[in-house]
């Protein structure tokens, strides 16, 4: 794929959308386009964060082990334009969760150094992520508030 | 309380730490100090979200409506240097949840506008507040995984 052709894919996305041309030329420069088939994990809960993902096509779950020696727990499911692994960079932490493809996947995969220059440098990155970050909490939150009423 | 006296204590929110005094100087013009008696809710779920607060002194429940129409779930317990009420400012939504306070609580409100603003234009800010929402993520998903855990 041409230099052009790859700024085009990552203007589609919409935590790049509003960064200008010469910031999408260099993410186009420093991230690498990774593919999973369904069934593979992109990280395990325990691994170092060592960089960031966004789904550019299919889907993943999100689980988390299970304290009782049972089987990991779906904690989310994600899809096209997600972020992923971004709590253990941002936090600086090894990985709080799995994430396994559901589904043949690809994506973005931008090393924690470039993630943290980018989000220092490009505000409007940041908040982008915010966004996504308190739209998941609320997400999850939500799933949390049914999951008690349910054990009442 | 003078305005050296706010923006030494400004200062000590760890949110605001590596601002330079200028733009504290700015915040404490822009905010305003809140108190609440232990009991008194800072809003409710379906409010509309104009500010953000930040916990002084003092504890907070973030309660989720029962959708079964039993009592309100509680779902998060924040104390001090808690961001309370981001989501609805970031996503432009109604408040996803109600805060209640659970001791005498000392926050500061910065309204809506400011603190888009200050997002904007203070990425270290922005940075600080992305690290405080992966972190909430992470535990409510821990706590997700456990309330499911228990159901099975």
């Amino acid at each position: 794929m041409s230099l052009a052709e790859e700024v085009q894919l990552l203007r589609k996305i919409p935590l790049f959308a509003k960064l200008d041309p010469a910031k999408l030329k260099l993410l186009a420069f420093t991230s690498e386009r990774l593919t999973f088939p369904a069934g593979q994990g992109l990280f395990s809960q325990g691994d170092p964060g060592d960089a960031a993902y966004i789904i550019i096509d299919g889907e993943a779950d999100v689980k988390v082990n299970s304290s009782k020696g049972g089987p990991p727990v779906t904690v989310a499911h994600l899809g096209r334009n997600s972020f992923i692994g971004e709590i253990a960079i941002l936090c600086d932490v090894p990985r709080t969760a799995s994430v396994v493809a559901t589904s043949d996947l690809v994506t973005l995969r931008i090393a924690k150094d470039t993630f943290l220059r980018m989000v220092n440098e490009f505000p409007e990155m940041a908040i982008e992520i915010m966004r996504e970050l308190a739209r998941r909490l609320d997400k999850t939150n939500e799933q949390l508030s049914l999951a008690r009423q349910s054990m009442n």
